[in-house]
């Protein structure tokens, strides 16, 4: 931590400041310069709270050094993780495609496409039973009767499944039919259902919210961790900016730098990250290339009649295209799909 | 609903979309126009969910009309809501000021501030018991001891209180001791704890969410609405925009913007609009006279020792001072402040 | 300046680093950590780039702590600048209100508006002769006819005038008729353009870019004056986010910020800034309330017919209503509106 | 073009309205809805300019549909265009590679990269001359001297060059040394220099400004064509938004969208567009995979003696390596690189 004072402030002060932080434990590192004095702090094992300092006479400005995360950071797990989902490993050699319905609305329109999703080589279900809604009159998903259904094209078509969970009430009933929980967006900074999440017993997936930082999003699956739940799966799915072409804007850069401060896998959604169904493929293609773990892909047989997110939604021949130049890519990276 | 058919739209396929629309019980009205064909939509109750259409070949893009929200919006209710909490009117003549300390950290500290809101002339005490904090080791707040250390002070200095429920197990043990639940920016898109904010028969101080359009906020409020509750005050609270010189953007046009749009009251929050205890009181003050029916300000005796965000908490002092700008000013908006 | 080691740097590379700055003339200070070292850096009169150092092994990151700007500092000139336009003073008492047309589009428009500006009080007419229009077959002005024109509505009312340059072209003729020369915020960062506006000896009301930080705002400004131009005048005219509900997001915090870190007069411009014109009075007067020290108002008397920006001037009427609550709130704010 | 009445708006509005329409030449389509009437309009061969007819009374909202750009859209153009640098094809099956540093430095330094960045394989050598800086007291370039060192690389070693043009008093002297004139980020709304950059008789490459939108990017490009110059090259180099983990935040979906709405080729900059050369490869690689035409990058062989942005400058051995991860992902695109 490094403290900087204004360039009025009396040596008085300088020393008043230096003498709280010795008085806190830690050591003060005085540096006198031509318009004004930096402190610099060491000793600090947990960031410490500026508050204390930043309110004393003639301190300007402080400034943080050491990173916050602890259990998520690389330096703490230098290998990268590799989350098992019943035998599906996630972030390991394989490049992992999740895909299916935005929406559970029938078990004839789930099974339609679980059997596309099984046959286009993908080996995990995606689909919301419990869906978060901008509006209340908008159709909020079937609830425990979309878990039973994900649960039956489970084990027809020998996929995993991944679904979301949208409060502490129904998180237990959603990890006892899944393989995977989901955290979405919205809730990135629930940290009630993160702590929750992070005793479940399940694999989580959590997305990232629609405008938090790296360092906040990596937080918040420090929140999971720091409840003994080391396997969490990350997901970029674009976040808000004022570029009106697509519905969020898809921030490729944060597969790299996650890869580079955490040992966690992190995939991508391109078809939340972008809203538009004709981008689909080209950003999966750019989301293999930048280095991604894996996608999460919407598919729907009848786009034109899904009860949700319609537009964004691939056909089942459009999955079977995206598979097609995913594969290629995939290879020149090193990694294997089905 | 407009539809705008692709320039090269064949009149079949223009015919197939308008067959489709009179199916769906609505009328539609065809536009042959120079380059292409727009095709109006009118007989929709709700919002038509326009994936049935968008999927169709031919169309192009679909331009919604009519907005979504219903008891949120002013032509529902034409009349300004002044919402009633234990006597003091949040939305009427008076302009309200809710102060306190970010976190609830002992009962002295406590009751401290409150009688220095108190006195300042304030009749709301904020504070939080349960907190939402990006890492999960911070500190989280004091929780029911809390919320008893905020009855004691409304006893003692005959405040009203105002503090936050951060989930959906603890919402009920809130409303039991507060006047006004709060529902912070995180949580603006739980929509599990909207509902249940809609149920606790308490009045609901609703913060915007960090990258929440105003529609979203609004049909937030209409979650809340939508269960029953009729109480609820909206407040800006800045949102995350690239400008790095205060820790949020408070978009003061969305008062405006809601007082149009809306029935309901709204304040403003400078303190964590700015994140800079010296942006306070310029930003309380553009906060009346932009027509702001309230504020929210943090208030530390000792910022230096606050547990959390003391370097936006303003002094006891400068709670005076702001008070006395923001009386001169608000007279001349012909508002009332004690 | 503060060099931040990675965790794994070793003593020979911490010491390469330090010699390395002693050899530029400067002072190291390096302070050993528990988890990696810092090493402050004194004694640099110019911020010393930093790229050298960064790309030192063993390197993480470097901090900056001087400011940038020196002319446009407050540190440089402690006292606020008064701006004299030809007996105008802008950043002394008078809170300075510029309105007018978006465009000048005739001689008759420009005389009607003029005589309501003068009318209303304001002592000085906005008007374009150069428009910076996004299509190229959209107006773009009448050029020199324009600045003719503004020159004989001043003459005939006893105003004074601002209009925009465009182009290093152009900027000496607009010099010759104009008080104020104005730097759009498409060209806020346009380095010909500002060079020479601190040659053409007029004040230069500056404007800050759509997705300008303040830095890089007022670094723009440091280039007007580096050429020795003092009289700049800077507006905060909305930036560039994700909200839809005005076409800009006019950010009033920047008023107090500048405040503090310059010496120069900052006005605010509300019909950019929200793009509305039914916005425009309660931002004005929130412009009052954050203390900036005027305001510029686009204003049309048959705004149906603007040749450009219609949707946010306001009428002679709206124009009157606005001076009656903008010199209400003045008073109060102690600046005197005529 | 649509028109939205407010719901309070009488029949008489309506009529004036569809009148005023009919006086314009156009035909006016008017939609009796439940809660308002819309009023489509068609017959309008340019882009309506609206205002008129937003401030007429009992009109709520406009809704464009037609879109504004002619040259640029490939409505207008199928095919794709495909630029002729002097031999060297943009936009066609070659992926074209420019490399070098950000400034040109000196004789020596350009000698030394040009070599190493023709080793590599890529066509076209990269430097600036003319340096925009946001501090008037970095380093500005070279000039004219930067010119001539540039074209020596280009006669030594084969290459094709391009660099930047900041101001139309020098953008015929950089047009006369190079194959490629650029337009920087913050010059692409500098109308002038557009226009004459339509008229300097070279490949102009064209960046996206840090906040501008699609559309304003392609009429950007619409002004240099309308001037006759239809060799447009496009550049996306990120956007400003509050992700902190990057300089800017690469937007890769933005080529997809210009691939449909224009035949204009583009190419991506992930030097600028992360600003971390660590995060170079990896936004190559998926630039390559997203359909980009090529790539701008910058290179140095000293990157800590740089005089600009070295923190964002590969090596030569970098570029080798992005060559080679580069080429093979490229085949797979089905596009040559040399």
């Amino acid at each position: 931590m490094l403290i900087v004072m204004d360039s009025t402030a009396s040596p008085e002060m300088v020393k008043r400041v230096c003498d709280e932080i010795e008085r806190l434990g830690l050591t003060a590192h005085s540096m006198p310069g031509a318009q004004r004095t930096a402190i610099g702090v060491t000793g600090n094992k947990a960031r410490l709270d500026s508050n204390r300092i930043l309110t004393m006479e003639g301190v300007g400005d402080i400034i943080h050094v050491t990173k916050p995360y602890k259990l998520v950071s690389r330096e703490f797990f230098p290998e990268n993780s590799v989350i098992d989902v019943d035998g599906v490993k996630v972030g390991g050699r394989e490049f992992v495609i999740m895909a299916g319905p935005c929406s559970v609305e029938s078990l004839e329109q789930t099974m339609i496409i679980a059997e596309h999703v099984a046959k286009a080589g993908c080996k995990i279900l995606r689909g919301g039973a419990f869906k978060p809604r901008t509006s209340p009159y908008s159709f909020q998903g079937l609830g425990e009767d979309g878990l039973k259904i994900l649960a039956q094209a489970r084990d027809k078509f020998g996929l995993k499944i991944v679904t979301e969970a949208v409060d502490t009430d129904t998180i237990g009933l959603v990890a006892q039919y899944t393989d995977i929980v989901q955290i979405g967006a919205r809730n990135m900074q629930n940290y009630s259902l993160l702590r929750k999440a992070g005793r479940v017993g399940k694999p989580i997936l959590l997305k990232r919210g629609m405008s938090a930082t790296l360092e906040e999003f990596l937080m918040a699956a420090e929140y999971i961790m720091a409840e003994g739940n080391r396997d969490v799966i990350l997901c970029e799915r674009g976040v808000r900016t004022f570029a009106d072409h697509t519905r969020n804007t898809l921030d490729l850069s944060a597969i790299p730098f996650v890869k580079r401060m955490s040992h966690l896998p992190i995939i991508s959604d391109p078809s939340h990250g972008t809203g538009k169904k004709d981008k689909v493929i080209p950003l999966s293609r750019a989301s293999v290339a930048v280095g991604a773990d894996g996608l999460q892909i919407e598919v729907h047989h009848k786009p034109e009649e899904a009860l949700s997110d319609g537009a964004q939604a691939i056909t089942p021949d459009g999955l079977m295209q995206l598979m097609k130049e995913v594969r290629a890519l995939a290879t020149v990276m090193d990694r294997d799909v089905p």
